[in-house]
């Protein structure tokens, strides 16, 4: 079998921890029986030899194969990495969800997409993330009963992401460390009326809404002074015709939505003021993970 | 002139501030030039000779029209008030809405619902109410520089308000003091989730996930416990088809909605519970606040 998960980008500003989107940048996973053991990396991480020994990937896999199985079987797995690790683009959910719907499809059972992401907050608590690369499009989500709830929109091919993809990281948990412990009331009605519009923006499909509505007070520019050309680049974007430009997931990358037209403009634009950043178009995916046979 | 203005829920659990709706309750003012000054009431606030004095629909309408028009001129304003004052239906919003837009009517101006809504935020900071009481339907709002910005979506015919509306208030000033001053993250989270997924779900008429999507745990259990009553009021209807159950704004009253096939066995139920108490099932409003001539 062969597994695809897309990138993602979570909160969009004010959507903390609750909203997401889908990119259509890949990992893709081939897996098949075998005599023995293998793993096999090309693309993000292949030049890191731990990844080898020590995969997060094969580790579920093999968690969730054996509780559906009863038992483990020797696989070889070939991950082709096209997100980049550490990024705030989603990776680390991308292999949860990938190893989950494989294990899955492996074991012989039906891979139901409900299943597999309420299995995916075993290992990762927010849904933001993990929501987009099961169903695609644009997501919010709630967690009821360590259950996830989630309203999903595709995403029209009238826009596009623009991400600015840093050279350096920053860690997530050192990121969430920055963060306040507790927030003024005025705070928290800033992000939530943000939040709740640009879910109603991204339903309806009201660009010029998304502006205003992706500003957030809670966590972005805590988490951007630590790489402060972040800044910098969204005041170049929302110049050059974004019609958003928020911190994608903890950081370090930028998501910059603009309509079709004008995202090679922005592309240009951005790259030109930060050349030791990669500066890319995507378009959105609407599917989240797909699986083949092959 | 005659002007309409619908009763509001705001907050509908999660969204604090910024979520609200219009319900086909209506407080209805004529205004005619007149010789004098005279107001006379009928309705809600009929007995309250204090509001024939000191009436802030009168105040607000001549502070809008000296500014338009440059003068004072005398008029008889003719109220008709069916929202319930001080229960968490909006009747504040009316009145300042209404007055506004009247004050324009009346200086012989076109009536513009967004400059009456950005008017509106002088006198009441939070456009959680008076987005719906101008616009009707559902409303997402933020405040950017002092300006609203509402998505809205109008409510299908299938779903109505069951409104339970108790025979004494809760202050608004009082419930607001009662609410504490910071919020951790874990429940900023909270309702930031609720609140993106239940504006999701009124913009995709997603009835299903209202239940889940509608609770919250900034406001509403510190609010109702100055009324014990209520918190049965919500099993009560939860129990009988009420497709979510809110605190309507700051109390007293509680927001019920569900489907039209629902409704009347859900008043029957709460009125037999709550004897002392109004129940009454109304249907949405599309409109927000309507001026003809006669």
């Amino acid at each position: 079998m062969k597994i695809r998960i897309p990138a993602t980008s979570a909160n969009l500003g004010p959507g903390f921890d609750c909203l997401g989107l889908a990119i259509a940048l890949y990992n893709n996973v081939q897996i098949k029986p075998s005599g023995y053991y293998s793993v096999s990396i090309r693309g993000e991480g292949e030049e890191n030899i731990k990844l080898k020994k020590n995969n997060i990937f094969v580790s579920i896999f093999y968690e969730v194969y054996q509780e559906l199985r009863g038992k483990k079987e020797p696989f070889r797995f070939e991950f082709e990495n096209k997100i980049p690790f550490s990024r705030g683009m989603g990776s680390s959910s991308a292999v949860i969800v990938g190893a989950i719907a494989s294990a899955y499809e492996m074991a012989g059972l039906k891979v139901d997409k409900d299943a597999v992401l309420n299995r995916a907050l075993v290992y990762e608590s927010h849904p933001d993330n993990i929501a987009p690369a099961v169903y695609g499009g644009f997501t919010a989500s709630l967690v009821e009963d360590k259950k996830v709830k989630t309203i999903r929109k595709p995403l029209s091919s009238e826009i596009k992401a623009v991400m600015v993809i840093p050279d350096r990281s920053m860690s997530t948990a050192h990121s969430r460390m920055q963060l306040p412990k507790v927030y003024s009331m005025k705070n928290v009605v800033y992000n939530l009326s943000r939040a709740s519009v640009l879910s109603a923006a991204f339903m309806s499909e009201n660009w010029d809404m998304l502006r205003d509505a992706s500003r957030d007070c809670m966590h972005e520019y805590r988490r951007m002074k630590q790489m402060r050309e972040l800044f910098k680049v969204r005041d170049v974007a929302l110049d050059c015709g974004a019609l958003m430009s928020t911190l994608s997931g903890s950081g370090s990358s930028f998501f910059n939505l603009a309509k079709e037209e004008d995202a090679q403009r922005l592309v240009v634009a951005l790259k030109s003021e930060f050349e030791m950043f990669r500066v890319e178009e995507f378009d959105f995916d609407n599917n989240g993970f797909e699986i083949t046979q092959s």
